[in-house]
């Protein structure tokens, strides 16, 4: 414990760019120290040539992150992605023109039922929208065969989009992996159990391979953690045979005295030998869609 | 809007029993009312012979619920149980002799590491239980052949447990199914990529499936959806096909405005059709380790 | 750190009392556990003959609360009151025959502005009711001289009801403290504004050292904090001239990573010596309209 | 309800400043969408000439929030503040060379304690900084006579401040009034009532007046609620009296379903007249430590 070793200066507002600002609130505390912590170790990360993974769970693609994440692959700022079915279902929405529409949390949710709009918070999708999904899909899926892996089945995905934001197709082009082990958890999984011909099939142990293979490179290895669930942990379990994170970030809204994975401590993944014990680590305790953008924009200006 | 209608009277705290305090609180506010109309819903679900699905996300089972769990399916509370991953490691663990250690949430996780302990906030459990569950699992899973859904594969593991408390046992033996549509993310899921043998595999189709026909049965349906993630969204998600579910129940820690699942709303659930927009529900905002024992008390004594 | 002391074993749901179930969560798990053993130090306080303080934040009187503190006061559960300033409000409508509605959290809240109606959360309280308070004080408000403590306003006050049900009654038959630092930031603090005389004030300094001699008392002294807030702060900041609590209970919503007063843990207040080093302590996260009742009705069945 | 009307685009990260990213937040979700209207109607509110409320709870000025109060206050962005007694001694404590220290949350409280150190999250101030604090204010407090409001008491202290950086001194050089409704609830309420000789008082019904002869100024009215607490009911409260506030931006980690003041959603306030029924509102769910900075630096170069 070091006692009277930096004073809590506060953030400098002359030079009014994110990046400094971001900076600046090392000097501060609570959240924004941490936020300021995340975007230095992010950096460092990138600048050092770890090989990055972004865990993403929550509605982050419904709620306008979507650039963010093929910003960060074609910065080469993230390296392989970890996400859910839904995050999959809305980038193929976007990636075929379909839209998501800024609605109200306070909406009459049986009026939009009526009209065939299904409410996220304060977001808006249409359910035609899905059709496209499956007029999309449902072709491809058929002509499938043999066991996938789900970064096997999205590269034929992100192979057959056109949409140039797609992250999708970025990572198709880019050789980026992208997983999805709650694919059949999604809307996804309702055209895969419908189109798919006998012996096409998501072979998830594939997936763990994949991951293990990922976990087990000659380098320092990282993680930026969104929102917890299904691929926080499928991310951080596959160290359990590995030698654990160099470096990890959390962003999450969840609190850890629930008990839960989603606001677990990193400190808490130490004890499982996830996070290797010497492993710099920081939770930022705040909306994703804060403070992703933030982060974004913080590397853009430093990098 | 009615007001006047019904005054905030308090708890009568004379018949002083869980059934009666839960039930008083219904003349409360907050969270107090919602978990005395969450007792309601429960009791009525259970005396109309309404089929209902008990989703069950964070870590109940290491924080002493799994009798309840048992308890549930026993007294023909519940009649599908759609669970983690991990929430069917610990069930095992605790069926063949391990054992999850009362902890504290400050424990210093390095030294936790150094002596092969793992920390689930303030629970310890030791790898050895692990290793106890791979020597138990392994040859089972080597002895498997095809594509088995999760409810399939866990019939066989409850069939070959002998605890009585195992609620896989209780559930194998009354016909219940059991569903974990992330097995694979959990040590389970590293077992499986290990031992299985070829032309074995989890297929999480047949699981859709599966769903999809207890979704469609002729009698009311009804959910308890305790903690968010992967449990609830696949759970509501067989509905978007189906009529919606009658009556909900949830008990989360998450809230609303972070815009992710585990705290979405039941009205939200509505707009997507997954509720029957005349469905009764109720969202009790309480740690389910506080809430879970109180409800199955409540119907212990209510029916 | 003590591994493989004891293990988690669960409720055991045979003796199906409240005092049984919340004395079986001390064998669980996160905010169970905690709510456990609550209970046992509460138990431990009222066994041992301490002075308890019981701070009160948050709208517990309209939240159906009332008679948990009258019935705490008059069991010797308490021996002071801290609370704010609105829950006094709550506590004379009440106790003159005014009522809290039970009300819906989605009104329209326009609507019922243009029904005088007030919203707390799903309560109702209508403006009718303030009207009542002011008759019933204003008449009080002007009689008085001096400068008067809050627990010297409040046992005037309390005097003047007639109510059984009223904890300022039962206070003032008791002779038990009641504080409230925040009375100004209140409709009370607006009628004292309006109808005090020249001359007579409340005097807060007088509150601080009323709360010093309860807190020099040669007995051990703890205190139960519900949702932090200026009762929390005033009641531990007492302290800062004596020697600290000897044992403390806290029931909040509030999380310590947000860095402020009513999500802090104890063992921070152990840094500012409010509460003595080896002091007893636990926090519960949980709604205090669940907490409370339980703990309530715990200690009738203990005691 | 209008569906389809504005579509969910995402931030450009092209013009990579604070303005723009958090302007672009308004075409996202969540709580981004939140901050970039705050943004919006904080600027509003400057531009035209609104008289501004800045109610301010938890321990902004220990968490390096200082210098943003002095600056909104230097720029004309807010023109009378409400906090709590504590910001007010730790504002004391920076001005008069005191300081706060980059500290950790998992520090050894007791350790900290036989150190003189005080915790307040992750930032230590040591118990020396309290007597510079009492050797300043007791002289003053000594000097005083009669009744005063907390802003007439405070002013008197700002002038004595010499510290540039001071928000204290700022107001006192540009006559702006700063409330502290719980001055008494902190550290300079134990120098009160040591030191005050008899005459003197702080008169909180004095605040109550001029709180009121504010509100019913003759040109728009805003609030920028930062965390709930004693300063948003007590400047909310004396709209009771007047029109209600004309626009409103309410910054809280705090939650609706949990029933309090601090989590209560701005449309609740509308019930009670507080906020005029067609105010424009909103709540950012985000710590405070990162919303501030950002919407000030946005203030900064959007005026």
């Amino acid at each position: 414990m070091d006692l009277n070793e930096r004073r809590v200066r506060g953030i400098e507002f002359e030079k009014n760019t994110v990046f400094e600002i971001i900076k600046g609130m090392e000097n501060t505390a609570f959240n924004a120290r941490r936020l300021g912590y995340a975007g230095k170790l992010f950096r460092k990360m990138v600048e050092n040539d770890y090989f990055i993974f972004l865990t993403l769970s929550g509605a982050m693609i419904p709620a306008g992150m979507r650039n963010i994440i093929s910003g960060m692959m074609r910065e080469g700022f993230i390296h392989s992605l970890v996400t859910t079915g839904a995050n999959i279902v809305h980038e193929v929405v976007e990636a075929i023109g379909g839209r998501h529409e800024i609605g109200s949390e306070d909406a009459d949710d049986i009026e939009l039922a009526n009209r065939n709009v299904n409410r996220i918070y304060d977001v808006y999708v249409s359910q035609n929208a899905f059709e496209m999904v499956e007029n999309f899909l449902s072709p491809i899926i058929s002509s499938l065969d043999g066991a996938l892996s789900t970064p096997e089945f999205l590269r034929v995905v992100g192979g057959k989009l056109e949409d140039e934001e797609s992250f999708l197709r970025i990572a198709y082009e880019k050789g980026i992996p992208v997983f999805s082990p709650t694919l059949h958890d999604s809307i996804i999984g309702l055209h895969l159990s419908i189109y798919r011909k006998k012996g096409f099939f998501i072979d998830f142990m594939k997936d763990i391979n994949h991951m293990l293979d990922l976990c087990f490179q000659k380098k320092p290895i990282g993680v930026v953690i969104v929102g917890g669930g299904v691929p926080k942990n499928f991310t951080l379990q596959a160290m359990l045979l590995a030698d654990g994170f160099d470096t990890a970030i959390q962003i999450t809204t969840d609190s850890p005295q629930w008990g839960g994975l989603s606001g677990a401590t990193l400190s808490e993944a130490k004890s499982w030998c996830k996070l290797k014990d010497n492993a710099d680590e920081v939770t930022v305790y705040c909306d994703a869609t804060i403070a992703l953008p933030l982060l974004y924009a913080y590397l853009l200006e430093a990098i």
